[in-house]
């Protein structure tokens, strides 16, 4: 049985408690929220040994990172490192996105050496299968896809991204819509092209029972990927975009119905007004399934520092509702991230997490933040580092400036504020 | 006469017209603009041949960058090669910090030296000299400031932040209001603790016709300075800070009489939630004069990555109707910021800067990020670079990259979402 099966029958599984323990809150209400599916606990039934985490309403934002190989750059050594980096730095989960090497091998040893859950886009590897063959991407045959799912979640994968909702009716969306960009998701772009190519409707929509049946038997979450995403904020919260939210509002449905987890994956490019409005219509639409996002990016203009763009989207996403940040780091737009990248992409999504859990009133997010204030007015530089999100980078800075030996700073000197409030200079 | 005085009178200056050309407006409308108080242009009679820019209402949202020696750290051309990467990068002004070495002549060469407006603090210098001469800071006499002011007024800054709002009625406010951090203003701690121990009132306030005085004489543009602004998010609109608002108000009121350009300063450290209200309430209570904000910054706990919190916070500040941001560099909280600071720092506001601008609608903001999705629909990387807010990163590392000479980029290879939707795999 999955974990929300076992929740609608009144079972609080021992990863419930879990969740609930590390959130600060009862086992029961964390079992009724996944019962209902406004939390979901990503946790494949052939993965063990992970720290286990809940995703959705009430419990602190998580944050993924994306990992792999490219085609341009396969070194799975480098993606382990990745992946402890990652970790390091508080990521929540991984995806593993590799399209090149031996792709299974490397998402198993993901797997093995991962201490958060894994997540997959499984149709990355039925693309680069395809073109191994020297095949069109139109060849694909539907079961590609299920045997492909399948297997992974037979390895383990605790949650994977299916563009379910790119079906005949969406993409008909985009037709009379001007698009600047066009499709941007990889999964996206391959479904409707391969649609186009044969005429035929989505196997991962027409066949959503085969979808669940595997979900179910592994307990995989499915993340209903958003293939129709806007990649430029000019395209946000478009026709096309809303016409497959609707759709991935019936499968939200449908998952619940059969007891398996879901959750939905959102934009991408969105004008800092338009965020809001994104994640309420989603939860509204979505029986407040759990909400996912890539970024926001708020501007499409800073290739370089898209971190920073997806942290104010990311902040604000997560302070209207978001569940769920995917970073994104400085190489976005540009390359596959390094290992530095990694760092900066998680850690600027964990400010973002945490700035939204901050209003969100998240069980003791405030408290860090008054910690550290109490800690600044004492001028208490260990307790300052204690509560820093990182504490490596500021304990350095101190430590390297002309003040390291003194309880003030090197930006005022003597001149500190707080001593002058205080009536200590 | 001041830019607003002659405004008044009907007259378009000619840095009335040079505004008009760089924001792609009427010269008229801006001379309303200017005539009402909506609108400042910080140009000081004394201050020849830099770049006349606006602030307020309708134009492109300005930054500031601080630089400056410290006590600890004192060397004046490290702090002119920060001017200079802060012109680089893209500030729209530059605030002269200094509390150590000749401060008036490195004030003077960053007057010189600088192609942007140059605002300062002169109650620094006040201090400065205070501690110079061994005296307590409760030494200070109120003639000390005024000649200050003149002093800095006749060398031409353009605008100064002036604590003329800590007055005995908003300080009153601390008292039975907890503050988990008290007062984070320099120049707002020591007027209160002068006048704590003088028994006084403020003589920025008291003497506020004095102000009006020099500034109009040489057209220097008030900045009132929020010195009871809030430093942790635990303070963030407390009843001190809105007393002193208020107080501002009624200052921003007497100059526009008066004739004498003016902007009001805010916070400071403000939950993300609060940031809309803080900007509607300023605009109303001071007439819809600029406003000018530090950040904000939307957590406490990211010292090292403030520059990310305060993108956050001053996107969001921007996009409701902030005008004009101070930027945050990495080395807040920390230590007195480097130069490799200020580039990150300028560019982070930046980046937040216009992610408002988009939203406020300011003319030619979103034709950036239209062209730059046009440029990613084409695969042309040249003009990805040409409208990236910053270009040399992106360059770089696409240079760097294994698809250095490809026109996609490794993080994808030929897997290209933008190829397959294109038909060009």
């Amino acid at each position: 049985m999955t974990q929300m099966q076992k929740a609608i029958k009144g079972i609080t599984t021992k990863e419930i408690c879990e969740v609930a323990e590390y959130e600060n809150y009862d086992p029961e209400w964390i079992r009724n929220e996944v019962a209902c599916g406004r939390i979901v606990i990503p946790k494949n039934i052939n993965h063990l040994n992970f720290n286990i985490r809940g995703i959705g309403n009430g419990l602190k934002t998580k944050i993924n990172a994306n990992i792999g190989t490219s085609p341009k750059h396969c070194n799975p050594d480098e993606e382990l490192k990745k992946l402890q980096t990652a970790i390091k730095y508080g990521a929540d989960s991984v995806m593993d996105l590799s399209t090149a090497g031996d792709i299974d091998r490397i998402l198993k040893s993901i797997i093995d050496n991962s201490s958060v859950m894994v997540g997959t886009v499984p149709v990355y590897n039925v693309m680069t299968q395809l073109i191994r063959k020297n095949k069109e991407l139109s060849d694909m045959k539907p079961d590609d896809l299920f045997l492909e799912i399948e297997k992974q979640a037979k390895m383990g994968v605790d949650f994977m991204t299916l563009h379910c909702g790119v079906t005949q009716t969406s993409i008909s969306f985009l037709e009379n819509d001007e698009r600047v960009l066009g499709i941007v998701s990889r999964g996206g772009s391959f479904i409707k092209s391969w649609m186009l190519a044969t005429g035929s409707e989505n196997p991962l929509y027409e066949q959503y029972d085969r979808v669940l049946d595997i979900c179910e038997k592994y307990d995989v979450t499915i993340s209903l990927g958003d293939g129709l995403r806007p990649g430029a904020c000019n395209d946000a919260t478009d026709r096309a975009q809303v016409a497959e939210l609707l759709i991935l509002g019936e499968l939200v449905e449908k998952a619940h119905k059969r007891g398996v987890q879901v959750m939905v994956e959102g934009p991408g490019h969105v004008p800092l007004d338009q965020i809001e409005i994104n994640i309420k219509l989603m939860k509204k639409i979505c029986n407040n399934a759990p909400f996912y996002v890539l970024g926001p990016l708020v501007t499409d203009i800073a290739p370089g520092y898209d971190h920073i763009v997806g942290a104010i989207g990311g902040a604000i996403a997560a302070a209207h509702g978001a569940d769920f940040l995917c970073y994104v780091t400085p190489a976005e737009h540009l390359c596959l991230p390094t290992i530095d990248d990694v760092r900066e992409g998680v850690i600027s999504s964990k400010i973002a997490a945490h700035c939204g859990d901050f209003v969100k009133n998240v069980k003791g997010a405030r408290n860090t933040d008054y910690n550290m204030s109490h800690a600044r007015r004492e001028l208490n530089w260990e307790n300052m580092f204690k509560y820093a999100i990182e504490p490596e980078l500021p304990r350095t800075r101190k430590q390297l400036s002309e003040s390291a030996r003194e309880n003030y700073c090197s930006m005022c000197g003597f001149l500190c504020a707080i001593k002058i409030d205080r009536g200590l200079l």
